[in-house]
């Protein structure tokens, strides 16, 4: 395998399975001299920890990170910052209905032909238990950039949708309400919408919305490695997501140019921002925001086929933890992405 | 500037602006012995050439590679590919109107903020005309993977969209008309619109869908470089692109867990294939397919403001070559990068 | 900082302080299904550790590595393997007489410049114990490549050469003696010459040669990653290295080309090999050998003249640990990286 | 093959065998308003090309470069510069006598056996013209760095030693004379011994030494990518090199701690300079120097017997060209990789 590095600059490199004794990862790249304020690290891993409330899933998930390496009297040092997580609850016996069995829509069957060889409990590394080490690297790029805002929010559960423009939206209110959804009637919807999940014991997707404000101009590069290009990759590599579209999206497609342009005000901001703040792969100074897809997550507590490894189809019935709708827990991974994304570009581009 | 490769073991890069001498590349980790046919490259490269159609813009534009190096016999030697496009039409004057002037949703205020310099003639490294280089490493690509069929179509030019699924059109029919949509009727439909749409000196956007067949079990990479996150950053790193979606995509998000889920057939194949052919971030053999949103390019034939590098907004009108509908020609550049991308996979997963 | 990675498929990315809680690192890239010796490992661990004999450092470093990711059932599972060794002894104390002081020939004075902040406890980045990481990673590219030899040995201390060539050489001598010198009649001489050395306070360099046999032909690539380049980068990465050659190296310098060719025997193999088993940078089959010149550690208990943070001069002894010659404890380091670059060739070359 | 290109943020990839239509390469990285001396360029083409006096090949080489991007009006614009050099002497007769045959100490045999496939003419990209583009890559980066000095000169030639520490010679002759070296009784020697070499059909080696003054304090990295391991792998990449030593190098192994160290002088200078410039890893503003190892070239106008591709053993004499000594060649090829390296550490490191 490889592959499990992110960034140039700023890299951050992740290891470890959902069952395993720890997860963890080294940031390399992080400047020297930031004060950290560790109980923010915290706070986010809280927010995309499992268990919160009783829309999302039930399974207890500590997730308090132990700094190793790479910080001196509460500062980093500029050397790169080793952490685990431990993983304290290593049961396997959850898992033994799937040993031999492929699970639909799970990486199963692709990571059994691929290295002829898979760690059943849990997922392996497909786990989402991955993103915990993403979530505390995205945590100390938001603190490396203190003037940045970054703030994600669930914009659609299932069929769903959010449509006020995110202008209209007061992002202190994100965290009020478990679908992490700012408008409080739409965020009801929402979470009525995923109780009735939950008792079908199905699951449903959604979208988030992510906007990043007070970004300088001059981020990205403008061939292969557009800043949105890289915002692109970077979602697309968390689980479960389908789609990446910024600024008018796909909607921008059945524009006409004259609509779509966005007209300069004389400081050089412009009167709109269907270019999501982004001309030509380097940010223009105005917002960038962007949507993520998630589908509905693989595991349902229906009885649906599965494929064993000699090559018969068996019911299997999902068993244990219940995720209905994992997209407000995603919503914290999608600012630790975009925070590491820009953390990148900050070194790369010598802002910083 | 950074950012002018693309991939880790087939890796790609390019110099040039639509108006130096020459724009050019080097293809650095082709493996020796694939016998070329010179003559599909240059199909490719007529593809992307513009003034193909009335619909599309007249300027001309002869793309004939000249390769350097790395090809002996006419066989790839394994060595690196050395190759440029002579600019032929490198004539300045046409841009003497840009020369302090930024047009709306291009990249010159950007360019100027961030290198404090920009040459402005033709939109530098922002030029579509960078494209062409890829084009050939793409070609080159599709050639190291002769097993692999890659065939993308437009299926929406602005409101008018293709709603068949990719499985019931006749991929051989793409290249039958100009806008390069293989169903007949709409694609008359659609030429139609472009019409209307240059007579009004406007532009339009559009989406590509691309599908690639054949691709075997366990390319890609887990975690950060999952298979399509990669499609999703070569994609997002074209020219006026603003979103990505694979499988089910956006509106998978729309879903539930127990209508998404792909069933297996008892040989490993699923009986739906919402996934898009990955799971996990790895191929899992069935048909990959994704879409890719483009908006209307920038330049338009109407008078609009612009600003000027005083701070004085000024109205200005497009001149020469008007593109009203780019999606197009960039069917064959989908092509390419998707072929770079999975050169690159099969290398680095050594199943080349 | 960045640079605490090395490879690019075989990736190893080490992170740790002398005096944080624990040292680490991640190995990205190892192959699934190798079933791990893990004695194998202690026992390199151990060669490593300083205090092995009354000529070396009497500091105890108890240097057990955990195993955190990446192994399951004591085979890999071709996902990264990361791995803790905690400090145990983590005392700053000693360090207090450099807090403010710039010992001579250490990275002290450039830490304060570079980073504006250092952490004086035990040298933190450039403490040689960060090599510990490097020896797991080295120990475990070793059981990917069962089939190669790695034998490194010490061929000089100071003034007192072994001038025999290695292919008269006993390699399974070298663990008889505490300077890891195969030849047991050096070794004594060696090994007094350090006692001797010891007595005075001082230190001395030395020399470490290092033979790699059953390498297949065609590792390497014949432009800037030729295998000996990426060999010389590994070991001048190495604290206190100041010189690398291969083959012939200086003395081939003096050499005329009827002396130095080596000529071919039908098979291909070479009746002399003066090129040291490289050819273009690309291994032909023969033995590669190299030799690695360590400069004596500075740290010696006579008194000095050092350069306080204020720009004076004032004098310093050095106390605590005393390792008179650091060479010895070199050797496993060196076949570790060794192990290390051959293992990322295996799989760029796709020999694995 | 891969491994076309060197550094991270001055990154400089080549293309190109000696027999094809050109060789060249693309700067990425390269920031924007440099206003570039053509002819200083030019100048060091010069010094790289044979054929410049009688102790040197007679092969006639014209490397006159040309610049096809990334330079308007005379000012790098901070877009990749690509760059050509016409091969204008492309004759494949004069390989014939190597189709099949293996010269012994030459590349050929590998390359068969990695690639199942040579282009015979001129050695491929094992062919010293392909330094031909890191010589541009180097010109530029020296432009890039006005302030830094880089100054190489030829130290030995096979048994004749300049001894004369680098201090006390005069840079300014380095150039006045066929073999590059500074002390013009030393020169005089040397050359008197490469034409004695010249008459027998012979080859010699030799060592070319480099000098770098006014670094800033703090480039490089302390641990993989120390400035000094940088140095290491870009000189050892450079064909023929057997060796490279920095600082005291291999004579720095035999001294004692108290003779090695570098004490300080108030201002952070220190009275000696055994360390070479660089402590741990990165430069401390002292002079950075280090010697580098070239081995014969082995193309010999002698009769020696080479191996042919059906395992016969054949009696072959060289023909054609015939470079006694290619190490006054180097001299350029030695700079221009130092100059890449600091370039590229001064974009990483921020210096710039």
């Amino acid at each position: 395998m490889a592959g499990n590095s992110y960034g140039t600059l700023y890299k951050v490199t992740t290891f470890g399975e959902s069952h395993g004794e720890a997860l963890g990862g080294i940031i390399d790249g992080c400047p020297p001299g930031i004060q950290l304020d560790f109980e923010a690290i915290e706070v986010d891993m809280a927010r995309r920890k499992p268990g919160q409330s009783a829309i999302v899933t039930q399974r207890k998930e500590p997730d308090s990170v132990q700094f190793l390496s790479g910080i001196f009297e509460g500062k980093t040092t500029g050397t790169p910052i080793g952490f685990i997580i431990p993983n304290t609850n290593q049961k396997s016996d959850d898992y033994s209905h799937i040993k031999d069995n492929y699970r639909p829509s799970h990486a199963d069957y692709v990571y059994d032909q691929k290295y002829g060889f898979r760690d059943y409990r849990g997922g392996g590394r497909s786990s989402a238990r991955e993103t915990a080490s993403r979530v505390v690297a995205g945590a100390i790029a938001k603190q490396m950039l203190p003037e940045i805002k970054i703030n994600a929010y669930v914009s659609s559960v299932g069929p769903i949708h959010l449509e006020t423009p995110y202008q209209e939206l007061d992002f202190s209110k994100i965290e009020s309400n478990p679908v992490r959804c700012p408008d409080e009637k739409q965020a009801a919807i929402m979470e009525e919408y995923i109780r009735d999940i939950r008792k079908q014991g199905d699951t449903v997707g959604g979208v988030v919305t992510c906007v990043i404000q007070n970004v300088p101009v001059g981020l990205g590069e403008p061939v292969f490695d557009k800043l949105h290009a890289e915002l692109g990759k970077a979602m697309l590599s968390i689980n479960a997501v389908k789609g990446f579209e910024y600024g008018s999206g796909f909607s921008g497609s059945e524009m006409k140019g004259s609509e779509h342009n966005d007209l300069y005000n004389p400081d050089g901001s412009t009167k709109t921002n269907l270019s999501g703040g982004i001309q030509g792969g380097i940010s223009n100074g105005m917002d960038i925001y962007f949507r993520v897809a998630f589908k509905p997550v693989a595991t349902i507590m229906q009885t649906q086929d599965s494929l064993d490894n000699q090559g018969n189809i068996t019911p299997m019935t999902g068993k244990g933890r219940h995720d209905p709708c994992v997209v407000p827990r995603a919503v914290p991974i999608v600012e630790a992405m975009a925070a590491i994304v820009l953390a990148d570009f900050y070194l790369i581009n010598k802002t910083y």
